[in-house]
């Protein structure tokens, strides 16, 4: 997937978003898509563009996009494959605490392409007790069953002053990405992707929305 | 505010979160803000001069931007105020489960615009015996206690099966926005804000800054 650069990868999740909330509703053009996002209709249309060189051998992307504008329903698996969402990856839970053991019982969408695949926590009284659908192991496991598992993220949900080493331990233990929720920045090698979860920035998401302030 | 459009609202917040991220390392100009993002130019300038105009008797934005680019520690103020973020907000958290109590506890950074002020649950159990820095009430009480406090959010942390139902009580209470914890849409009024926090998303996002698969 290296060909496609990373804002452009950005700018394609995101309009598959709103195409998924547009599906249904038929076509929708670059213009009509620059009025909703900003982008540049050259910059969307070179963005598409580059999904047919990122998907070999699936041809150009002409099929999905006319003079009426692209099919959602046409592009959204497009993207998807290019963006390697269709991708199944294992996820795991670090920190079996409150919000930890709150992401084992209900963590994803029907039909998600994320599977979650065991739990860790320091202390062995949780692992032990906690109810679970999936495994759950002490921590100093982490190695092993990353490894055998093919776990490549994992949510870290460790109080802030225990997040670099836990942080740490993942990285040692080979995982590619870490979903951050813990309210702290934290240091990993460059190889290892990282995205922080702050409830602040949901926050201020919602508030921008807030009418008649 | 209503002289901001929304998708510029949205913009400019992103914009913020990159400016935070360079803050100190100087000026930044409108193409780089394209290369990052994708926006064109043109609409990168055309956001930024409507601060101007949003914050009244503040005169125009020109000291911020110069032929050298926009200084984050100039703009990002401005931002701040345009889409009043500098406004304190008061949020609850409704449904005390894993999720909700994890929120009761460890909910925003230091230094946060929004406060937690108060939770509520359906089972007056939870609510005498969590342990909580803020007060909590069974949820018959929601709308004498939201319009006392002035809380303007409510953090939806309930079981799908019970979230339309909260959200309609919600909306009864008064509330201004919702984020939406539960994985299922909620309905409601138009003048309610929504936002939907999902785990996959979050996954989705970091899937793509994976590298090399």
């Amino acid at each position: 997937m290296e060909q496609i650069p990373g804002p452009t990868k950005e700018r394609l999740l995101y309009l598959m978003r709103l195409l998924e909330q547009a599906a249904g509703q038929g076509a929708i053009t670059s213009a009509q898509i620059e009025a909703l996002t900003g982008w540049a209709s050259h910059t969307v249309r070179k963005d598409i563009s580059l999904l047919g060189a990122a998907i070999s051998g699936e041809g150009d992307t002409g099929a999905v996009g006319s003079s009426a504008g692209y099919a959602p329903e046409a592009l959204i698996p497009l993207i998807k494959k290019a963006l390697d969402l269709e991708k199944r990856r294992k996820f795991c839970v670090v920190g079996l605490g409150r919000l930890g053991s709150a992401y084992l019982n209900a963590p994803v969408l029907p039909d998600s392409e994320f599977e979650l695949a065991a739990g860790f926590d320091t202390n062995v009284n949780r692992t032990e007790i906690l109810a679970s659908s999936v495994p759950l192991y002490p921590a100093y496991k982490m190695g092993e069953v990353i490894s055998r598992f093919g776990i490549e993220i994992a949510l870290l949900c460790v109080p802030v002053e225990a997040a670099q080493s836990a942080a740490d331990k993942l990285a040692a233990a080979g995982i590619r990405g870490i979903l951050n929720f813990a309210p702290v920045l934290i240091s990993v090698s460059p190889g290892i992707a990282v995205q922080n979860v702050y409830l602040d920035d949901e926050l201020r998401a919602l508030s921008i929305k807030i009418k008649g302030d």
